[in-house]
């Protein structure tokens, strides 16, 4: 920390860079800490790949973004990502600056660093922000807070993943006492749901069938339903938790055709169930109780496959 | 405080009784007072109006539950109950004890007690309970924890509600250091849907309509969709939010056919809209953002009205 803090001081120009796809924690994360560095008196450019989404379109400090990827830096920040290919466009960035700083929480990270500080407990790259912010010795400001809140508040779903520890609600609890609007973030973050994913959970019930006396769940959308609706990616996170929160279940499979005649399968477990095993017998993998699986062929051949390999387990 | 701890300290025997239709956060600050107090070698009773719900099932404490409400007490602590009506058939308990206590959040509260303790500014009782505890000087164990962790997860809707403050977030950072199953029960108590309202999200989201250039969103169930589903009273909660939370809704209009041709509407608004207002023209009221009222007539007719009026403050 040490060594961070010194590389930190002595640079006047600061570039701050996260993950392509920035999400809740890259975004609020970045900009707390160009926020914090601009107080104490250094230029600070934060690089994005993409316009930061509608859903975080409250944060403070967006006044820093920056859109010369030429420019040479003294110090780069990398926040929050494990790998140079998840930096796209802006790597160079990265490679031309002076001096490098990488600050992240995931398992694994291959980031070379003057300075390199990864911490696989926090459970935000905004926990380990909030204590550099705190080692430098600026205050932490409403706007800084806000930020901090939304990139802890996003990556651990609201306080509720297994990453949470009790340092999370220690920060969240000198947040709150700035007074930020915590309510409307949380609401901003977790609760408006786009037209169209609007539309895939509406045929997802739909089609949500039960088997095995109610053990197991499957819903599925079709090709068909997608084309229309123009979604997105993201719009179908979640959709295999329809079935599995519905009382009684414990495995949900979720099919998605993602090319005529090409699925893309997620399956969830809730108390007992091995489905990673269930999806390496698909050529899939995963974690014990979420994996996913592609397979190509007809939507009802392929349930019923799962459904003969679930049946087994139950 | 001193008082309370006086009355506490001299009794052997405590009744201790919540309000009917036990929430997360009377249920867990009843336990958790009472394991508490056992600590100290009282004899304790809790006594409920209804069996615990399947979704509390897994609070420590159940075996403080007594049946028999002529046995009189030396102390009667009432918790989370703002009104002796509340306490339905348990009334009598709390009379006939010797002595009273009374632990309540809520805004108005009308009981008589020897020791009334009143804090509208706790988010849960459950946090009243946690310091109560602390005063006793009983350590909290993981049982107690697990207890005042889900009462105040449930009362503050996983710490985002605006009652949430930052001694909220102090005392969950306590909690989890114990290494509670956190995410286990925000699961329990937050995403395991009922079958029955699994039923009725169905038919929100396909009789969901927007007006207004998407601004207000309209949905409805019909009574011959209620019957077949044997819905709880519960089941409707949060439906009106399934049109509140799609992107660019400012009003959602709930209505729901209660018996044939009687409605009960839910109105809520999003950022600027005074849906309070909205329903005192039909005789309802409640607050600016989350109001309701209750109609007879035709579902088309009714929605027209409503429409109409929300189209006027838009």
């Amino acid at each position: 920390m040490k060594q961070l803090l010194d590389i930190i001081r002595s640079a006047h120009s600061v570039a701050i860079i996260t993950h392509m796809s920035a999400d809740g924690d890259a975004l609020g994360s970045s900009f707390a800490l160009a926020l914090a560095l601009e107080q104490t008196g250094k230029k600070v450019t934060v690089f994005l790949e993409e316009p930061v989404p509608k859903m975080l379109d409250f944060l403070p400090g967006q006044h820093t973004i920056g859109e010369n990827t030429e420019e040479v830096f003294e110090l780069a920040i990398c926040i929050d990502t494990s790998d140079m290919q998840r930096l796209g466009k802006r790597a160079s960035i990265y490679t031309n600056a002076a001096r490098k700083i990488t600050i992240d929480h995931h398992t694994t990270n291959n980031m070379k660093a003057d300075g390199l500080w990864i911490d696989q407990k926090a459970a935000a790259a905004g926990e380990m922000v909030y204590y550099l912010i705190k080692e430098l010795k600026v205050p932490i400001n409403r706007e800084i807070a806000i930020c901090l809140y939304t990139a802890i508040v996003t990556d651990t779903g609201g306080f509720r993943y297994s990453n949470t520890g009790p340092q999370t609600h220690t920060i969240a609890s000198e947040l709150l006492a700035l007074e930020i609007p915590f309510a409307d973030i949380a609401k901003k973050v977790f609760d408006i749901v786009s037209h169209s994913k609007m539309s895939l959970m509406k045929k997802t019930l739909q089609n949500l069938t039960l088997y095995h006396n109610g053990k197991t769940a499957v819903s599925w959308i079709k090709h068909e339903d997608i084309q229309p609706v123009d979604a997105q990616s993201d719009d179908f996170e979640g959709l295999v938790n329809v079935g599995r929160n519905l009382e009684g279940v414990e495995v949900s499979l979720f099919l998605r055709e993602e090319v005529p005649g090409h699925y893309k399968g997620s399956l969830r477990a809730n108390e007992y169930v091995d489905v990673a095993r269930i999806a390496s017998l698909f050529s899939g993998g995963g974690h014990v109780r979420a994996a996913g699986f592609s397979m190509n062929g007809k939507l009802e051949e392929i349930r019923d496959k799962l459904l003969s390999e679930i049946e087994k387990v139950l």
